[in-house]
């Protein structure tokens, strides 16, 4: 396998495009050059797999993508930024007439598009702007790199860059390619934040193997990053495979399952670390490994208790060594161990900072605490000595601009 | 019952004392004018009750307290700020030494002291400054208000006032007198956050009875607060009843008992609603009440993520009346439930504010909504139709000074 460059048109036979159209247009301090809506569409049809939110108010366009996938079955995405259309007037209504629209430009039927949403909760989507565009973005659909980077600006919202990713991979003798977009960066945490993915391939897989496979992989990925701890009402992740690279089907078990899950999981691993690490006023990404657990199980919930704490988040913007705090965090998660046998350290390109062993300080120099803790990219190491298992867990640190993003704007 | 002035000296035979003795000198900008040790103690042996916190990791004296308060017994309580004694090199031995210092002074047993810690986590305990101050500490306690006050200033941290509170009931013909001292105010979460509260009561009350009412007394004032969603592990709130009030000593059901339920639930929940208003950096005390729930778990739950969710946290510092959070909140709350059923709105001094009615959006008039949303106190209301159960939680805004307070210092 081999990362490329590229996003969503890497793989054979996909297109998209990104333009303004005018959602964005509604704040009070309108974005009148910002892009707002975007597509990404097959040549042919695909298989197609989603993950949703597990938020119980769920946006329309979410409840509606579930219901038009839930053959395997898709050709296209047409996505919105600036509002989410959830808890809006008119939802249900607008998320079909967004399907319609980019069904009548393509001479496709609605059920062929999934439709994605992410800005704004409550207002009405401005259905009409939208509507008006959609005939001049699908002209402006192309191959081109250029084209996957314009689909990917027009989804964020509060990112400050573009999640792009491709990889290739030998399936049964032939190129697979893969390639995603995606968005964050506020409303984040395990079972799917506002976070929107596209995942494009021209890889030949049936329905019922994608789709559980996608799950599994959204459950080591998405599933485990967090901004803030708020589970929003939009979060999808959707697949299309359109088959063109001409690999034997993969059907079950075996060694193109096994590459293609190896490669599914790296381009949403990228993903979600991306998002992690642009979390609304992020200045660093933070991960916590926890290491030598009895169970994954275990490690996972500890370390999601550490990038979601609020005062690891507050250390780590300070640059400040608090250990204790990691240490409250994993006493909290609900996984049972022993305190007196943890080991706590810092880790980043600037070295290695043992801070805990057997569950008690070990004395350290502030000064080298500093160096290593202000770099771009932290991982918390937690260490257990009851068995061999591990997992990491992405999140950011808490800022002045988090609170200034979300205190200041209605987003 | 009626709310008088006073504080744990409040109830007949009680004294307090607080003072500066060092613990506070360690930090980087030192304290030298900080109270930083306390002692609440009964003139006569007490009933007493305590609960502690859930979190795994428990700081030495929560584990001391809890061995030395199971026979129901103890006269009083020490205290110190400044330092948790938390995963501390010598925490046990500290924690130890810190109630026979209490012992030795007071000519009582270890056995007879509660000890708490509030501060820093993982840093050794100044232990011989505790020692040489209690001596001085003993001989300063007192009844009057001032004691009392001087001790609730000792156990502050990062808390901005001090909470106090005293009340009086007739139970059996007698006037029963409750006083208590309680401290927040980061780490603050349901099932205890950092925070410690002292209850002293003159009723005459069995060990049998006072231990399952405090915790049920707990379990919906002090388990209903959330500054930051850290659950701290430090948390204690003791009860020492001596029994001076002469009432018939209150042995199970009964209108008594529901006369004393009653007291230490205002006391309680007024000691809770204070912590959340004094949460770190907070400039508002957040109520959110979920109202014609099927069960009070339900709206508990419900109330709950709403009020420690960071978009609702930065959207009331903010005065936006962004209802879309609230939604958000409710339905990643684990409850089940509705979207289309659902009414939100906002309360405070300045007027109501309805925002959301059948899960959408109402009008609302903008500069009115700042109105009520810049108050001190703000309720948030959300109301489902199904059953007649409800709940009130609280918390804080997320400031600019929240991350300020959590990441420029080690606290």
């Amino acid at each position: 396998m081999q990362i490329i460059s590229g996003g969503v048109t890497a793989a054979q036979g996909f297109q998209a495009a990104g333009m303004h159209c005018g959602v964005k247009d509604n704040f009070a301090e309108p974005q009148p050059n910002k892009k707002d809506l975007a597509m990404v569409l097959s040549n042919v049809p695909c298989t197609a797999a989603g993950t949703y939110t597990s938020n119980v108010v769920k946006a329309d366009p979410v409840i509606l993508t579930q219901a038009y996938l839930a053959d395997g079955k898709a050709q296209g995405v047409i996505l919105d930024s600036g509002n989410a259309n959830a808890c809006a007037p008119k939802g249900e209504e607008n998320a079909k007439k967004m399907a319609a629209a980019a069904a009548a430009a393509t001479s496709l039927k609605p059920e062929d598009f999934a439709v994605c949403s992410t800005g704004v909760i409550g207002v009405e989507l401005n259905i009409s702007a939208i509507e008006a565009a959609v005939p001049a973005l699908v002209k402006s659909l192309a191959d081109s790199a250029q084209a996957a980077t314009d689909a990917a600006h027009a989804i964020m919202t509060t990112d400050t860059y573009t999640k792009e990713i491709a990889v290739t991979v030998d399936i049964g003798g032939k190129a697979v390619t893969l390639g995603a977009m995606a968005k964050g960066s506020g409303m984040i945490h395990p079972n799917m934040g506002t976070m929107l993915c596209v995942v494009t391939t021209d890889c030949a897989i049936d329905a019922a193997v994608l789709q559980p496979m996608l799950r599994k992989v959204v459950s080591k990925t998405f599933n485990r990053i967090t901004v803030d701890g708020d589970t929003s009402t939009n979060d999808t992740c959707v697949v299309l495979a359109n088959g063109l690279a001409g690999n034997a089907p993969i059907s079950g078990p075996g060694k193109d399952y096994d590459a293609f899950y190896e490669a599914l999981r790296v381009v949403l691993e990228h993903e979600a670390k991306a998002i992690a690490g642009d979390g609304e006023g992020a200045g660093r990404l933070v991960t916590c490994t926890v290491e030598g657990a009895a169970t994954e199980e275990k490690a996972e919930a500890m370390a999601k208790a550490v990038v979601r704490s609020p005062l690891v988040k507050t250390a780590m913007f300070g640059a400040d060594a608090n250990w204790g705090r990691v240490l409250c965090a994993i006493g909290y998660s609900g996984a049972d161990f022993d305190p007196k046998d943890v080991a706590v350290k810092f880790l980043s390109a600037a070295g290695e900072l043992p801070v805990c062993a057997g569950g008690q300080g070990v004395p350290f120099d502030e000064g080298k605490a500093k160096t290593v803790l202000s770099e771009k990219e932290i991982t918390i190491v937690v260490t257990l000595y009851e068995g061999s298992a591990a997992c990491s867990c992405w999140g950011c640190d808490l800022t002045y601009d988090y609170v200034k993003i979300n205190g200041d704007y209605r987003s």
